[in-house]
Parts: structure tokens; C-alpha cells; sequence
């Protein structure tokens, strides 16, 4: 029999599939391989080739000259504009404003590598201080209200660029699904006075069948009511509202956490595309009790977009425990 | 410089990139062609080989017989089942159910056509006749709340098969995208009392900027903040909440309307794969004054998808007023 699951904190209901279940070997996916020789203006040599650098960890040189390990540079074709006022106006029923914000591009390595998991741990932990970095710059414009944190791996899912990076998107307005996430997450510390992640930490932690890694500082877990078969969040088990506000051991952690987990993802799934999002709290609200930053992967494997974007009702083939089962035994920690 | 704009009904902001605006020719996909000579289950002849018809219109011969001009049947792999209660309970902080609802398929021809746009006109009048039948006798079945009523089409939308075919998932929950809609109907209801959709028809009718196609029944234009490129609507100019209540003179409009909109598309995008859903209010309720049905339609154009699962942000690259002036200008009337 099928079964219907609510997603606890956004309310969403999802079938789950739980005969017949889909196994990693029963997606048909691209795997993402490097392309190779052509011209790639990410790597060190090639800094005037792109935007002027913003940020950079470097252990020599100068601004836009090689010798850095991450740069951070604005997006060549920005979705946002940094320059103009938000000016919001009406069109009779509708409301709009000038597309002010930010969008950033880091570069996440000066070696032309295509996947974050080839990375050394300390590679990666660079990438997570320089998004704390710059959240901590960019909240300094009271425009933006909301920083998107994402990484787009592999063609299937949306990267132009092959070189291993990650974006960084500033709005001047909450994005929808961390709307929903804190307006349900609201109702729930109304209800218990709880934190409804740091719940879905304690329970997920005592009863361990959608476990796929425990530290000190997080709890990778595959959600009860996932929307794709093989999305896995990564949730800190402090309580913390803000991502910026994670302290420096936690975000240690954090990268062996991510390198562990990619590492997992690509030998259970074949080296997929796929997309790894922060989900914080807006960057000029205060510390709340109710909302946990959290990091979620969605690994690129059906095609059914269209009905679930159309309805925003999903169907998963695969369940969350088994999913889990498979990542938590793929070792590589 | 790109505009952020505000879905009126759900409040998500959107952004529309006005400069560097995506035409029809730049969107790499892959057309809608028919791949041929494999046995295909839908056609006329092979009845034998489908789960037993669950309803038809038929000139001749009886259930599961050749002889029939649209055929209702249970899907093979249904995504829930009709049988058992529905056994709602809690798992710690989670809430499941079993998976009862209805899964079914509408075989839109007997003949081996690909496209709903082959179709001739009584025939696409046949498939929302269908629907409507279909509605009226499983709403008889108080477990379930919502009917979903969508058509993949084409391998890139999620339909593994090429003959032309529609599909209906009845459910014991209302989808979340649906929610949301009629909880921004309601709102907007309670601070106006007016309907939104209605407002929606009078101030595009009015503009004619967006507008695709206007009918004595239909409005169809490309919405104010759409998340998609040539994502278009088809909203009832007469305020309607149940797609089932429509009256005879308008579901013949609707057949050829929707005609008409899939061939503009298919004459402007090159033959697209897309999905189409009506949303349509939960089947036990009452006519509502807020809410209104209405059918979304979006061509598989882009890739950029898990980004957008990821964060609910979506980054349009064609206006809508350009793609309704593409699809407005082609013709085919």
C-alpha cells in the first residue's frame, strides 16, 4: 500500500511509493563527468576573464592575480542588479519592484575540478567561511532581506559552468519556500513552545531508520516526507536560527559533514547532478527560537517535474528509510 | 533592469528578467515527435492489454471492445489505491495515512496520435466532458477530498507514452500548491470582497498585454508573475470555483479554446513538451465566492529546476507580455 506523509513543518502532503520501491540502479540519470579541454575562466590564470574578484582567500598575490584557494566574484549575467532603489509600486491588482540585489559567484577551488567531493576537507571548509563572510558583508545593505545559498552540480541541474562552484543570491524578499518553512515552523513553537527541527533531531536521532551520518555538531538525515527520492538535509543540532551565526567547530564539522555526504551520494547514485541549498533565517531578523537553519541536497534523478510543479503534490518512489539505508552503508566515513 | 513582481493570488515574488528577454528560438529543447512502430496499448484493437475501462464514449461495441472515441481506465502503476480505509495516524511528530485515492488514465483517441493539437475539436470537448464525468462519480466517495486533472505531455514532461493521453489522481488531501491559491483567494476576498481571478479577467481583458486569446467564455493570458516562460492560463470569464459546474456552451468553448492555445504553442515553441492542470476546488466543498477554477499550462523550456525546488525563487527569462505577444501574434484563430 502507498503511503501519505505530511511534511512536518511546511505541511505538504507526499506519496511515497512503498511497494515497488525505486533502488539507486533504477534511475536512468546523466552522471556528471568532467568535459574538459575548453577555455574555463574559473581557473587560476584566467582572472580577467571574469568579473573583479569581491572576496578571496589567497596565499599570495594580489586582487584578480592568482594565488588564492576561493574567489568570490559577481555573476556575469546577474539575475539581480546591486545598483537603484527597491522603488515598490503597484500595477492596478499587481505589485513589483526594481530587481535590486545581489548574485555571486564562488569559485571554489583554482584547479579545474568538477565536483565538490574531490575537494580536500579544508577546500570545502573555506567555501562555508566565505558564506558566512559574505552574508556578514551583505547584511550591511538594508535593502536585501533574504541570502540564498546554493550550489548547482552538473548540467541536469542548472550549472553552466563545469568548474565546481557555488552562488550566492541577495533579495530584497523572502523566497517562498523558507516563507512556508518558518510560518510552519511559527505554528509549531505556538503549539509546543519547540523547536519542530530540533524535534525532527531528537526523533529522527532515538529512532535512526532515516539516519545517513550523526557528529557532534549535525544530524544528516534523509526527511520523513521527502518530495524526491534520495533528498537529505543536514540539520545542526544546536539550535541556531542563522547560518552566519554558526560558531568555528561546527563549521569544521560541517565540511567533513558535506565531504562525507557527497562522497556518499556519488558512489551510491553514480555521480548525479544535483542541488544543495542553505535554508537560514532573513538577515535582519533577530536570533529566533522557532526557526534551525538547514542545509538540504536534492539529487537529480526522475523527470516528473512538471506535474509537481504544476500542483505542488509529489510523488516519491522511494522511501526515505531505504534511502538512507543505502547512504548510511555506503562507508567512505 | 529586472523586475521583481508579486503573484497576486500566492504572494511569491518572481523575477522577470526585462533585459536580455529569452525568445522563443533560444531555448534549446526537445520536440514532441513521434517515435512509431512500438506496440502501443492505447490503441484501438488492444483493449485486452489495459486494466479494465473504467467509463467510454463510445459509437459502438462494448466495455473493453474497439469501437469506443475516448477511454477511461485505471492506471497499470497507480500511485494509490482504491481500496482500505484511510487510517490516518501519528509516528512521534509525524502524521501519515494510507495511500487510498484513485489513479486513472483518459485515452484521448483511438488512433495513434501524439498531440491533443491533432486532436479535431469534439474530441478535446470529449476529454473535459470525460473529466467532468469522472469527477461527479468519484466525488460520490467521501474519503477522497481533491481530483487532480493534468496531461504530461511528451518524455520531457514525465509521459512514458506517446499515444495521447490525460490523467486524474483523486486524493484525500488537497494538493499544497491549490492551498495556497485558495488561502491567497481568501485573503484577498477578505480584504476586498471580490475574487481575485475575477479581478484578474477584468484588468488583463482590459490592458490586453498579456493576453493569448479572448473568448465570450475565456480569458487566456500569460499571468503577471509567471514562474516559467510561456507558463499561460485559461481562467472562466463568469466567476465558477468547481470545474464540474460548468455549463455545456462553455466546455464546447473550452474545447476550442484549448485547441487553438496548444497549436499556437506548438506553431511558436516548435512542438514543446508541457504539462497542463486545471486546478479546480476540493470536490466536497461548496461553491465558493473566492476561489475560481482555472487551467496553468507550462512548456518544458528550461532546466534550471532544482534551484527552484530548493527555494520556492523562480528566475523567469521571458516577460509575459513578450510571450503573449508571440502566441497572440501566431495566428491559427
Amino acid at each position: 500500500m502507498p503511503e501519505l506523509r505530511k511534511d512536518p513543518v511546511t505541511g505538504r502532503w507526499v506519496i511515497i511509493a512503498t511497494e515497488r520501491a525505486r533502488r539507486p540502479s533504477d534511475f536512468v540519470r546523466e552522471q556528471v563527468a568532467p568535459k574538459g579541454t575548453r577555455f574555463c575562466p574559473f581557473c587560476a590564470g584566467n582572472e580577467p576573464k571574469t568579473p573583479p574578484e569581491i572576496f578571496a582567500y589567497r596565499d599570495s598575490g594580489g586582487p584578480n592575480e592568482p594565488g588564492w584557494n576561493l574567489r568570490v566574484i559577481a555573476n556575469k549575467f546577474p539575475a539581480l542588479r546591486v545598483e537603484g532603489e527597491l522603488n515598490r509600486q503597484g500595477e492596478g491588482i499587481y505589485d513589483k519592484m526594481n530587481g535590486v540585489g545581489a548574485h555571486e559567484v564562488l569559485i571554489e577551488t583554482p584547479e579545474h575540478m568538477v565536483t565538490l567531493s574531490d575537494l580536500p576537507e579544508k577546500q570545502i571548509e573555506r567555501l562555508f567561511w566565505a558564506f558566512r563572510e559574505r552574508i556578514l558583508d551583505l547584511r550591511k545593505d538594508v535593502r536585501l532581506t533574504y541570502i540564498l545559498l546554493f550550489k548547482n552540480h552538473g548540467e541536469a541541474a542548472g550549472a553552466s559552468l563545469e568548474h565546481t562552484h557555488s552562488q550566492l543570491i541577495a533579495l530584497p524578499v523572502v523566497p517562498k519556500r523558507v516563507q512556508e518553512e518558518m510560518d510552519g515552523a511559527r505554528r509549531y513553537y505556538d503549539f509546543r513552545e519547540r523547536c519542530i527541527y530540533c524535534d525532527i533531531v531528537r526523533q529522527d536521532a532515538e529512532q535512526g531508520v532515516r539516519v545517513v551520518l550523526e557528529t557532534d555538531h549535525f544530524l544528516a538525515l534523509a526527511p520523513y516526507a521527502p518530495r524526491f527520492p534520495f533528498e537529505t538535509w543536514v540539520v545542526p543540532k544546536r539550535h541556531n536560527s542563522h547560518f552566519e551565526a554558526t560558531e568555528s567547530a561546527a563549521i569544521e564539522n560541517l565540511a567533513w559533514v558535506a565531504r562525507v555526504l557527497v562522497r556518499k551520494i556519488d558512489k551510491v547514485l553514480e555521480r548525479p547532478a544535483y542541488n544543495l541549498v542553505i535554508h537560514t533565517a532573513p538577515i535582519q531578523q533577530a536570533a529566533m527560537w522557532h526557526y534551525h537553519w538547514h542545509i538540504e541536497i536534492i539529487p537529480k534523478l526522475t523527470k516528473m517535474a512538471g506535474f509537481e510543479w504544476g500542483t505542488g503534490f509529489y510523488i516519491n518512489p522511494t522511501p526515505p528509510e531505504e534511502a538512507a539505508k543505502y547512504l548510511r552503508e555506503a562507508g567512505l566515513v
